[in-house]
């Protein structure tokens, strides 16, 4: 089948099982796994921070970088829809006593005006105190849309005067900077600590990293065994990793061509239920309302994998498509061929 | 001094303290105390709630209430600057790993199309399900305002329909009731779980009450205790609260009367800087900006506080005055004039 | 009845009663309660500490007496049937995320062997670092037996070497004291976190302090709020602690000469069921097995309960009886004959 | 080097990375991983459990498991050198809010009267209930030695009687199996949950699981998911595991020699280090001041590092030595010589 439901589906191709096959190994507990330890110095150099921490997770990866800049009893800002708010259960509260306050935007971008109105840093002994602002870049619920450099730079500035932290959930950095040609490092410059992964867009079976100062991100290392997810012989799985960023970094630009065009193909279908305009990287979600289509998404959905097109129901008149390696352009016409039918 | 700053100031009567010297108590952590007894059952069929539980203070209520209806690691919606969002210090997600999205309404009132917004009932194994709706009622940031039955009516449909609890922070649900004449009980029905206070308006020196189901009630008893806060002979408190209920629940108007008194004065000094038909219970919030007043808030409380009156600093422009038992009309006019003076 | 359940079921005195109704009182959240402050200066000054926290009960001051040593994800070793591991369910773990390893001893007494076997300061970043001892003198459920001072010293000395916190769980230090002519403060010096309650031998109805160095009480101020235990006029409860210093302080030798009365008459009825010389203070822990009675202790209770003695169930063949200010000599003879009777 | 810190420092070999290399599959948080689904209806097969769950690492399954029977605030009873106690990092109580008291034993094992002891099932809304005991098999720390079926089922018996649970840290059940012939399902039979580790002495990189029932595992799933843990391609993995499974259980015989052979070789050159008899499997802990050594752990483990061989100091005067399938008989018996001459 044709599967659109997320770029997390995407599985090793036979040169990145080869070098997972062939890759250097030794105990990442004792922070003794050449590759892991190789893999780690490569993200932290393009990212430019001191240091980086490889995880099982996205999710991981944020639970510990909010984790490294909001105490228990502290809270941390985020637009509603964000990834850290939404699809990580609950984590950040559940396991570290993490609140947060949110601001809702149509696109997952942050509001400045929501921010400032909201930010309320040292409050006391009696008030919580904001910590952090999170910023999703590219905003997964929001339609891969990019976080404008501008407005990440006046969020570093706002939250700088204070001593507010800003952490980056850039699970999908990787495609906001193939968007705009603005480096990852330049995204990452804005935040204190960045999360970015390898088994989405980038394609390897396991693992994202959490990148920063060096003692945030040692501390992150203890507690990443604490959460028991201290690995052993990872190294198999940072060899996928390295062989990600060799090989499908530069790739990522094709999903984004591969998107826009089922964008443009089903909006020619059913008018106003995506600007493909504002299909900026490889998410393109889907407004049945807004095209008058009445029929519900689930069903919309069923048709699809009925016909061999699998695509995820984001609420009752809500679809998302993602583009990634595993389907190629030929793919994803199929895609908007049976998407047509089935949005009928 | 006339003290604006909260109605937690004020302090107990001659006629409190003689109930309370004459309180009949036995250990309450034991449940062997017959006046915190009396007053659990007073307080539960005032609200209409099959039983209720005698906490040390509100945010212990609201903690337990919240915990009540939500399971860690699932969300709690509520208004940006409700109590449990900005005076709880976190614990919700500290103590329960209780997580949390917010809506902002400039008078903290509940925004039902912002609620459906947000609202995600049984997301799965892999999204944040939301269980429960708070609502503060009267909203203490919000300017002491009232939600309205109807919206409070709605969005009890609108949860019930899937299986989402709703909490009601009470604190100054008196308030609420005095300014609309809709019962307690009456806005109890609105909720599954209820906190009110005796330590507030009503003048009791320590104190609140949670209400709701017995089971669930029965739970908020051992995690009272687990928490630290299973008193003991807690009747010499639990006097004070009976007391309080007998003799200062009919004066709450007056205090309301006070403070739309003083909200008329200063928008005659500082026109813009209060809505005084906005004033609808104990509370007034003075909006410096809006009256293009440019000296701080905080200079304007220190002012007022070399003249005897004290009241609290909100934000950069923002002040709160709270009118209670223990300022009577002369003293809130006395408050008005040295207000006035410190504003200019 | 004569209720020998515990000490924590006194009652006020009408002299207590006296006190607290003529309290000064301000809101102690704003430390602005003069009788809290001055209860917190002269327990600290007893103790020999800078400061001190006035808590709502024991459980509450051991909770953040532990937390301030001990970080989440690190261990406080002590004795299996220790208040804080037996009777506070749990709190330390589900609140603050604090592990514990324990001894055993039969009257719960520190074993400096097995202390010392325990003991792993600074474990690294992949084992649980042992932060801090708690001891609890007396020991409740080991019979209100005192730990020896050279043993506190001792273990001050091996704990201290090596960074390891000790806590003192003091809710009877004044029975240690009383027994040994040892000064509280003489104790609280072989500890940095000490807590004490005046509801129970000292009669008050409500509270314990936290007493220790001033940067670490502060911070239990705010964790008190964020429990929901910050209260506000609790002058009228410091005022019955003051009360209790006071007039209560003194007399708590009478209540160990009655459990001793009582202990001895028991054990001549019933040889072996208690040893009368180890009986240091107020409490009396009954061995029905090893007397050879095989009724059991629920049965023995329900027939010293229908006879007007109320005591302690502690285990299928253990039961635990209580001295205290609300139960006099004859009193005590009484519960004594009681006791005899339904032993048979 | 001749590496026997630890069985965990396993590296795959040629014809396990081939197995990966060629592995089947899908998303695993979607439950679509083919071979992650086939690794754990395998073990549940091999255990006689419902179901099972592929974990990061043996912490992670100890986590969810020990958590799928112990409610926050109640507690777990263990050795207290157990897995769970030491090398978890506290994870239980700073995770789950599960308390713990522990027993003490020579080489860890299950001591009957001392649980008996420590059980307090359903003990009431004041006290902590004993939720579950935990056993180590075989005992690490102990070293390696294997808990006797017999005190297994009596503990099981034991236990079940109250409702209380049994988990299994089965880490290195394997092990166990091998020196006893006893089954590891009729091991698991006495437990609720039980976790196993691939990553030890069964060599593959990464992977635990935790079996049991399946409404458990099912949770358990979900949990491992908001820890972060919920990994996407693990098929690489699980073939890892199914490899191991396949060619590595059958040879742990010779891991247990070859400890044995160290054991006799080093008892000869210091009696008393070490009882030969008792090593029961690859784990072999060496008391060097039972030897009458002064040289302290630390020192005796650089020189042996030095000459080629790495070794554990587990404390100022013991080390830890066990085999694996990355060390022959010949790397043994070099290390032997080099140990031998280490402690003199
Ligand atoms: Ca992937
Ligand atoms: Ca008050
Ligand atoms: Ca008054
Ligand atoms: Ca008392
Ligand atoms: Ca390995
Ligand atoms: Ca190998």
């Amino acid at each position: 089948p044709v599967d659109l439901r997320s770029d997390t589906v995407t599985t090793p191709t036979p040169g990145m099982r080869a070098a997972m096959a062939r890759a250097e190994v030794g105990d990442d507990v004792y922070a003794e796994d050449p590759t892991c330890r190789a893999l780690e110095e490569r993200v932290a150099d393009l990212l430019g921070t001191e240091a980086a921490l490889f995880t099982v997770t996205g999710s991981l990866a944020n639970l510990l970088g909010v984790r490294a800049l909001v105490r228990p009893g502290a809270e941390v800002l985020c637009e509603a829809r964000a990834h850290i708010a939404r699809a990580e259960l609950g984590a950040h509260a559940a396991v570290f006593g993490v609140t947060s306050r949110t601001w809702s935007h149509p696109r997952g971008l942050v509001d400045l005006a929501a921010v400032r109105e909201l930010l309320v840093p040292d409050a006391g002994p009696y008030f919580v105190s904001t910590a952090a602002v999170s910023v999703e870049n590219t905003h997964n619920f929001g339609g891969g849309s990019v976080q404008p450099l501008d407005s990440l730079r006046a969020l570093r500035e706002l939250t700088a005067a204070s001593g507010v932290g800003v952490h980056l959930d850039g699970a999908r950095l990787w495609h906001a900077s193939a968007a705009t040609g603005v480096a990852p490092g330049t995204y990452a410059a804005c935040a204190d600590l960045v999360s970015v992964a390898l088994s989405k867009g980038l394609g390897a079976p396991v693992g994202s990293l959490l990148a920063g100062p060096a003692a945030a991100v040692a501390d992150a290392r203890v507690w990443r065994k604490r959460l028991g997810a201290g690995w052993r012989q990872a190294g198999v799985l940072a060899a996928a990793g390295m062989y990600a960023l060799d090989h499908h970094l530069d790739r990522v630009p094709e999903d984004h061509a591969n998107a826009r065009a089922l964008a443009d193909r089903l909006a020619d279908v059913a008018p106003g239920i995506v600007d493909p305009a504002g299909v900026q990287t490889n998410i393109v979600v889907l407004d049945l309302a807004a095209a008058g289509i009445r029929t519900g998404a689930a069903e919309v959905a069923e048709r699809a994998r009925a016909a061999g097109v699998l695509v995820s129901v984001l609420g009752p008149a809500a679809l998302r498509l993602v583009t990634h390696l595993d389907v190629d352009e030929a793919g994803c016409r199929h895609a908007g061929e049976v998407l047509s039918t089935a949005l009928k």
